[in-house]
């Protein structure tokens, strides 16, 4: 069977989860990576012809089915999305929420144009808990939704600390509140603040001599990140953050709540993940939906789709019949 | 906006759900019941024409978009499918897992005569957790999946238990082995027998007078339904089967669990169902299937559909535009 190959653009936490995954999906191989650093990414990867993502045109010999975009959603997908859809199909993570719509758009009207199929906003919020809140509503009519995150570390939280002056490294963590949690899953159905959900803990870095009352407002007060939650703020050496705070591991569930009937049956619809790594889940999701758009363009399909769009089995290394079979 | 007109087969317990189902999908409109005691279901539905299942042709004049086929796996769906399918677009929970690919073969080819588009195993298990396996398998390769049931009321086990002699009535209980589910959720991927992942508890009214131990053995070593799990037997009256075990609750968790690179990152992702009312929920499963079946056809689609098959968009009631922007 003919692999799907993959080229990735951006050789961050998620690409390098991407390079992992190739690896473990045996229908997948990666032909080519993308980075703005070619010369020291070719002395981590040996095996996989390294180009420049902005400067170097990709050889036209190379055979590459999806490209797969790991850079971030504020400065790196807008860019690479719209360039590399001209020629590629692509997936990516773009997870800037108010934006997905006009983002989708613009991805859908270069295909228009191009002939390409375009996965956005894959990854597991946005995407698998977008697929649950859609499925949880559809299932349940009438019903509250609620998105628990953590406990997790928040990289946009961490960038956002790292920038309070006297700060040399932070990294956030998110936990969902207990008590909030409990009272979903026992049926009740309130309306949360953002300070009734969630709740951060920052290990904070601090420059030497430093004012650590200041870091600890300065943190605490910022706006959009912190204000809105109970934030509470820890001092650590250098090396205990080297050493207990490298992973970046994450999780969240979808809790999806609705009565039945005029008799009043409760349903509860939950759906978990507790991942050691984000970046590395993110990536095997990325892969799949990598499968999905190649699959989809063979099938003669081109446009712009998320998660919602796209016939579950199209994710799949298995055929249908196998599916239907073995997981059914 | 014009409403899916839904008529249903079978009035039983799932029939009532979807009754109920169809009143809070305010875009559902029931349109017609068919059944095989039209004198005494009309008893109970004033508003809503009722047809022999069997007998009457359904008259042309009611406009019906999806029949949704409500009866047992064993003798009413595998008969009824094939019937109302040359008529009308189908949704049914048919559930007989090993006859799932041949059920789906007769019914694709129905329609690739007839033109229209039937959804088969639809419910939450086939259906829902068919889905999260596929979705657990496709995001998490080299992964194991567990799928436990409970605790919930087994009505084909309850069914196997009042056929042993001496028994007027009896209500069997699946639950989960809560270690089995510790392992799990805490990373292991064991090998477990039947047995060591979910036991049965089952109550029983007896016959006055009837031989208690000979009616133990009886559904304890019942091959097949019992003889591989732990069964527990409880004798109680009729007074309390009547007031204690008239609910039909269930769920369930799907748990995939895998290792993403080389590094050995543990990924976990589950999806649970917490059920007061087992055929109310399937009953909103069929009716966002029926939504999703009606849609599909006015597509342009025709054939045999499962889960696997639907962009999940189909099931919802909301625009795309919607989903997008407030579900993402």
């Amino acid at each position: 069977m003919k692999k799907t190959n993959i080229a990735l653009v951006g050789y961050g936490n998620v690409g390098r989860g991407v390079e992992a995954a190739t690896k473990i999906n045996v229908d997948t191989e990666l032909v080519a990576v993308l980075t703005r650093r070619p010369e020291q990414v070719r002395k981590e990867i040996k095996d996989v012809p390294v180009f420049h993502s902005e400067d170097d045109p990709v050889p036209e010999d190379i055979q590459i089915d999806v490209a797969i975009l790991c850079g971030g959603s504020k400065e790196d997908i807008p860019v690479h999305g719209p360039k590399f859809a001209r020629r590629f199909n692509t997936v990516d993570s773009f997870d800037t929420h108010a934006a997905i719509p006009s983002y989708f758009q613009k991805m859908d009207s270069i295909a228009e144009e191009c002939g390409n199929v375009h996965i956005i906003s894959a990854g597991w919020d946005p995407g698998i808990f977008s697929l649950m809140r859609v499925l949880g509503d559809a299932f349940l009519p009438q019903s509250k939704h609620y998105t628990f995150w953590g406990e997790g570390v928040s990289q946009g939280h961490s960038d956002a600390a790292r920038k309070v002056n006297g700060v040399l490294d932070a990294r956030a963590y998110t936990s969902p509140i207990e008590d909030a949690v409990r009272r979903v899953r026992t049926g009740e159905t309130p309306e949360f603040t953002k300070r009734a959900m969630h709740k951060r803990l920052v290990y904070v870095v601090a420059e030497e001599g430093a004012d650590r009352e200041r870091i600890k407002s300065g943190i605490v007060m910022m706006p959009h990140y912190y204000d809105e939650y109970d934030t509470e703020v820890r001092f650590i050496s250098k090396e205990e953050m080297a050493e207990n705070h490298a992973k970046l591991p994450h999780g969240g569930f979808v809790l999806t709540s609705g009565l039945t009937s005029g008799g009043g049956n409760k349903q509860i619809l939950e759906y978990q993940c507790q991942l050691e790594s984000n970046p590395e889940f993110t990536a095997n999701v990325l892969v799949a939906c990598a499968r999905a758009a190649y699959r989809l363009n063979k099938d003669g399909r081109k446009g712009a789709f998320t998660l919602l769009d796209i016939p579950p089995r199209y994710l799949s290394p298995h055929s249908v019949e196998t599916l239907r079979k073995s997981f059914m």
